[in-house]
């Protein structure tokens, strides 16, 4: 059994059908609305914020998942406005669309799950979405054209569609892995358990490997916790960050001993190509950066000080002019709260020695450094020195562009 | 008894002599090294940083401080470098400075306190810091010409000197509190204990009430709570933070029960107004908002919402272009971690209502909360529903200025 994955859009699994329409939620008039479709149902499991304020369509989607054990037939997503701090109308709103599909769609009301992203407190334009429903049966497909219009809705402040598959080969028969998402600003998701989220990410992930919702739950948290919830653009997490997991099953294939592991393998191939596509869209991102903490006691305490060093403005401020200033993240370590030694601490930029033995390396070459921090994409190493546990966290730089996008972003 | 305040140079407390030199450390080439001389010597207590990384400045006036039981002859401070993450060789440059200071203001060296500010992991330029000994004994003094030049010298990106005084009067005799400070980046300290600071913040505070050092131990940390402990500008924690309080004995008046209550409140009301200061010369400030929450089930959930707030992006970043963005408000209170129920929440921006019961409020009036916003300065008050515990919270919008500013800082 070997996986091979690929952006794209080709290759998708099958037993799903796909659609979107403009309904006239975005202000910029692009499609607004999406849905995809199991005909014959799917498994489904599901992780969401942990922020406290959560949206009326996490709340509703969490009540059917809980009511159907875990199966979906219909996913209706629309963008432009996140249905959250709606109060009891923004409740009553989302049931309504998810009543709509499963009218449309000929399924039970609990097999719908509803997702929204956009602006947070203004009243939910439910008649919009209903009014859409038509519409999407109408252009629903399995094509690469009708996955990728799913795509392309599901956008609101992102620059470019977010995609990724995988695929496994089981004695000749092919298992796919279709990954969607859209992300942008408020992003630190924290999904859990095990962690909470931020800037609404939405992602969506469609197999038609055979595997029931327990297995789902049980192998979804895994590929999250190295991806999903190991990036952050701002910090700021989301009251809508959801990640749905769906198997038709139509492959015929098992999810069992045979399959598990280059099934969770090709999840994570995907999760991690999604991830990845989320910070490089980040707002107003100039540089994408991977924090490899090593020599932690715990892998807690690694990412610790990879979400302190992420979250802090004088370091990602200083990225965003390639500067070495390594006391910056030094200093964001040390107020981390995890316990280490100065004086055992190493840190490589781009591969370059910067500090080590509680001071500057004398190996230090600060022009090196910053030619290396010119490239859109570089590592920064810190080994604590204190044990064996490690992380890799992907964050971004803070740009003057992030800040007008954010002041702009209107009320 | 009663106390007024007032900022200003006046009425400067007995006992001390303060003064300042260029030492060629800053760039600039303005004055760089400052010095406070108690000649009989002050009783002192001191809160630092608690961050992990600690300036060597900090850990030679830690020790001082630890050997001589809390007394203090000489203040050397330098600004240009800080001296931390700088090895041995920054503790032995350190020691030197005392060396020489306690040679030249005639004091023992464990009574010489050092502090330092400027760029982290800079080798630190002992030698210029002792050579100005000889220079800033000539020019000490203890009128407001060399208070005034002492706050001046220990200014770094600060765009402003920062001074506060108040006198309480006891039967007649006036005992003095004269404050002087220095903020800009890195600003959110936490002083242990009772928490953590950031963006190198030293405060002096000069009185000449009579008071051994355990009571000022015992005073301090309540006026540094509610001011020094309750302020953010970028959510970083700086590795020298440092807060001194000298008592020179010279008013004759002891701190006993009789005066504590008076000198307590005009303690605070002398840190309270530097904290301010701090706030409002923050790098790229546009605005200073106050937050004001209440109705927390304890004063450290109260605290956790506020700094949640005070170090989310998109806050800020609404803040800069005066968005009543509540959505952005309620989401970081809600992945603050400190339990509430949405629906009991109410949000009032400069004391307009904004947002109520779950949703936005009846009553919202954007145009009229833009308006609010558009004040250099006002309050958020989010009333949380939960309990009876409250705090004030002083923090600042993110402009595009501040990434800028600490964009150029150049390691």
């Amino acid at each position: 059994m070997a996986y091979s994955g690929q952006d794209g859009q080709s290759g998708l699994p099958q037993g799903f059908l796909w659609g979107a329409v403009k309904a006239g939620i975005k202000a910029s008039g692009n499609p607004d609305v999406a849905v995809a479709v199991a005909p014959r149902g799917a498994s489904a499991a599901a992780m969401y914020t942990k922020n406290r304020v959560v949206a009326a369509p996490v709340t509703v989607g969490r009540r059917h998942l809980a009511a159907t054990g875990g199966r979906v037939s219909a996913v209706v997503v629309n963008a432009g406005n996140a249905n959250c701090a709606t109060g009891e109308a923004g409740i009553q709103g989302c049931v309504e669309t998810c009543v709509a599909a499963a009218e449309t769609f000929g399924c039970i009301f609990d097999e719908v799950f509803p997702s929204s992203t956009g602006i947070i407190g203004v009243p939910f334009p439910a008649g919009k979405v209903v009014a859409a429903m038509p519409a999407i049966a109408a252009v629903l497909g399995d094509g690469a054209e009708q996955a990728e219009a799913f795509a392309t809705a599901i956008l609101t402040t992102d620059t470019k569609k977010k995609v990724a598959r995988a695929t496994i080969d089981v004695d000749g028969v092919e298992v796919r892995i279709f990954g969607v998402c859209k992300g942008a600003g408020m992003i630190h998701p924290q999904l859990g358990p095990p962690v909470p989220p931020h800037a609404t990410m939405l992602v969506y992930l469609f197999t038609d490997i055979a595997a029931d919702a327990a297995q789902l739950r049980e192998v979804m948290p895994r590929a999250v916790e190295d991806s999903f919830n190991s990036i952050s653009i701002d910090g700021d997490t989301s009251t809508n960050d959801t990640v749905l997991l769906l198997a038709s099953g139509v492959s015929g294939v098992r999810l069992d001993d045979r399959t598990a592991e280059a099934f969770e393998s090709a999840l994570k191939l995907v999760c991690g190509s999604l991830a990845h596509q989320i910070v490089d869209d980040g707002e107003g991102v100039g540089h994408v950066v991977t924090l490899a903490i090593s020599g932690a006691a715990t892998e807690a305490d690694a990412k610790t000080v990879a979400r302190s060093i992420a979250h802090s403005p004088l370091c990602k401020t200083a990225w965003s002019s390639a500067d070495p200033n390594w006391g910056r993240l030094m200093a964001a370590t040390g107020y981390s709260g995890v316990s280490f030694d100065p004086a055992n601490v190493s840190i490589r930029i781009g591969g370059l020695p910067v500090f080590e033995g509680g001071m500057r390396s004398p190996a230090f070459d600060e022009a090196a450094a910053h030619e290396a921090m010119t490239a859109r994409e570089y590592t920064i190493e810190i080994d604590l020195g204190e044990g064996e546990a490690s992380c890799r966290f992907l964050t971004c730089d803070l740009t003057e562009e992030y800040v007008k996008i954010n002041a702009d972003y209107s009320t």
